[in-house]
């Protein structure tokens, strides 16, 4: 059972949207500052589970993200898509000419690129969180500065939108994992998708092996990502998303890529929220 | 002939220390404040060449440079690895325990993590650069705040270093490339390494059917990401550096690719950093 969810960013941020989403409103959100202390409130049993940015089509993969899960051997138990919309905001009855700087997260500076080529009067300031600074802004009561973030941060903190879907890519999906302390929320016949992690030594052809296995084994790949290790040169680390129909597929190709690889580990296994 | 070179930053920042190992120190450094803007002054002829980071050991690829890369048809000419360490550093005459504020890009604060956690009494606070934190801090001679830079920001900015080699990974390096407007820097027999971006329709097997032409063809893989195309679904594109010994099979390797993948394009072929 689900009590509190720990989130990344402050009520309003795309985080608790996402929670809302998934978990409902009635569960508490533990507001965190960094996703090291959303992970740090899950093992100290102080939250039930933590939302987490896993990838956008920006900024790819966020594997700071995927190396907090993979340390602390926790589980992803679910996935969640959101589709990112952001929104200029500031205290009510200020016109976009009036807006002198903006503050926000550079990743949303940066997916809200081409709006603010139009406005170059705005100044730019790179600031810790989306939600945080519209608080900020309400809570000073300061005029002339705006926020980027959801329409939720809006209506929390009582500010006014001066433009919406300001962001580059209209479209602009961002996937959220669901982590926990322990896997397995579903059961096995449910289960179409799995994160796995593993490494390879530096071989000609090694990796293609592997993808032949997955393949043979009617696996999907929906994502793959390398990443060398730093303390072990040519060694590669591999994180890689399948998907599957039939789950007895997927555990033929565990046991076949236990004994392929090295350091093989299922980071989840989960209903695949795109099917 | 290389006259002028687009940095990221300021001077004294990782990428000033990059291009003087590249290029020596008789180029004429432009400093950017954004890859954009650098890649901008090298659209427009001010500037010869970029440094560019690409990937570092946490946060794997820079996908926003790829971008910039790709979509404004630019070359990656040259390779290079930096061994990036990281020095808290003040104004002279401060001990660590004087420091109450340290100011840095959130990068470079992540990097240095575990070295924070044994000094709580130190704030941290996200900033654009690195130097330009440094260069901030000599200016307005501010006492009690720290900036973590490189060594040659602390020579250029005059400021003395508190504390040495403060990331986590003692081992920290970053790739970073020279992009240039053309192509063809060196010689084809010289040429062992290279980047390539081509898509795929999303079909079982379609990504080891790949990998396996690469393999029979000697080229070694040494990275490969995916990102899923968001204007359309299930389409996937993927970014691969392949090296190889001989240039007549990355030859043969590209004429197969070419038919076998969508949109197959070669972002730079160049002589691999670490042969």
């Amino acid at each position: 059972m689900i009590k509190s969810v720990a989130i990344q960013g402050i009520k309003g941020s795309f985080h608790h949207i996402v929670s809302n989403q998934y978990f409902g409103k009635e569960v508490t959100i533990q507001e965190c500052l960094t996703f090291d202390s959303a992970v740090q409130s899950l093992l100290t049993d102080e939250t039930d589970a933590v939302v987490m940015a896993l990838e956008n089509s920006i900024a790819g993969s966020i594997i700071p993200n995927y190396a907090l899960i993979d340390t602390h051997n926790l589980h992803i138990v679910g996935e969640h898509y959101l589709d990112i919309q952001h929104c200029l905001m500031a205290l009510p009855n200020q016109s976009l000419q009036e807006i002198e700087e903006v503050r926000s997260h550079p990743m949303a500076l940066l997916q809200c690129k081409d709006f603010f080529k139009t406005y170059p009067h705005m100044k730019l300031v790179e600031d810790i969180d989306t939600a945080e600074v519209a608080k900020r802004i309400a809570d000073t009561e300061v005029k002339k500065i705006a926020a980027i973030g959801s329409q939720l941060a809006s209506e929390l903190y009582g500010l006014e939108i001066v433009a919406k879907s300001i962001q580059t890519i209209k479209h602009n999906e961002t996937r959220f994992v669901i982590v926990k302390r322990e896997n397995h929320e579903v059961a096995e016949n449910r289960i179409n998708k799995a994160s796995l992690k593993f490494e390879l030594e530096h071989k000609r052809g090694s990796l293609a092996a592997m993808l032949n296995v997955m393949s043979d084994c009617h696996l999907n790949l929906t994502k793959i990502q390398s990443l060398p290790k730093i303390e072990t040169p040519w060694k590669y680390a591999f994180f890689i998303d399948v998907t599957f129909d039939d789950y007895k597929h997927f555990k033929k190709a565990k046991s076949i890529m236990t004994i392929m690889t090295e350091h093989f580990k299922v980071l989840g296994e989960y209903i695949n929220a795109k099917p």
